[in-house]
């Protein structure tokens, strides 16, 4: 994409970044914000990216969800590679405007994360003990529904 | 407190990461990992904010949700101040390791957000056009519980 950067306001002060009704994101030093994916019909958490002024923008455009990929540098259309794109019903910001979540219904199996599975949480950590080195996640029976392997040549997310 | 940071694991590689069952959070340069606290029963998300080591650790050790405040540069027990506790009954981690969830189960008026409201994403970005300075917000009906001025002397999210 070569679309120039969108301009977005500033908030002048923490009421207005909280109580007002502009739209002024704040990108953090590296000129991103949080976005965290919950499927639009059971709330569920898909994933958790990030998005700089032009994913933002492509996304709010086209209802489809576009990322920043900090590993790759680049801005990254979700679902470009393996066709598990994100079609957003919904985008949401929070109270010091420096997170949104988007409401997605996924396309392709339905997986949203890069290892094949629907949602990117699919393990727990314990509880009832400080961490430790030993600490051992538990997988909570979310199974890929496709091969990683099959589909990317590199790590998508 | 004054316990002392917690030892964790690291992952040797990203297949250990990501399909292995030890404990290995990646935090990022500031010390710090990304919380997305739902809703235990409804899954909602209600507040996105950060842990260090320590938080990560108490919240484990104890069921009740405690972040690392940027801005004040100090761990933070939820609900401290308000009363807006969090009790903890499940910790997700994502692929990576560098996100959690917790399934929360709220104190107080059941308001997760410091303005007051049950969540602190309580505003919507509408569709449809790409990002400009003129974008308008629009409240979701997520209406304050409590007076934030009688409650905080400052600012606690």
């Amino acid at each position: 994409m070569t679309e120039p950067t969108p301009a977005f306001a500033r908030a002048t002060d923490a009421h207005e970044l909280e109580e007002g009704t502009v739209l002024a994101p704040r990108f953090d030093a590296n000129g991103l914000i949080t976005c965290v994916a919950v499927d639009a019909a059971t709330n569920e958490i898909l994933m958790l990216a990030h998005m700089n002024a032009e994913a933002l923008s492509l996304t709010m455009a086209t209802g489809e969800a576009h990322y920043y990929s900090r590993s790759r540098k680049a801005l990254w259309k979700k679902g470009e590679t393996s066709g598990h794109t994100q079609k957003v019903s919904e985008i949401r910001i929070d109270c010091d405007q420096d997170a949104v979540i988007i409401k997605v219904t996924m396309g392709g199996t339905g997986a949203a994360c890069h290892t094949g599975r629907r949602s990117c949480f699919y393990r727990t950590i314990p509880l009832g003990a400080p961490a430790s080195a030993d600490t051992k996640l538990a997988f909570t029976g979310d199974e890929p529904r496709f091969d990683p392997k099959a589909v990317y040549g590199k790590h998508e997310h």
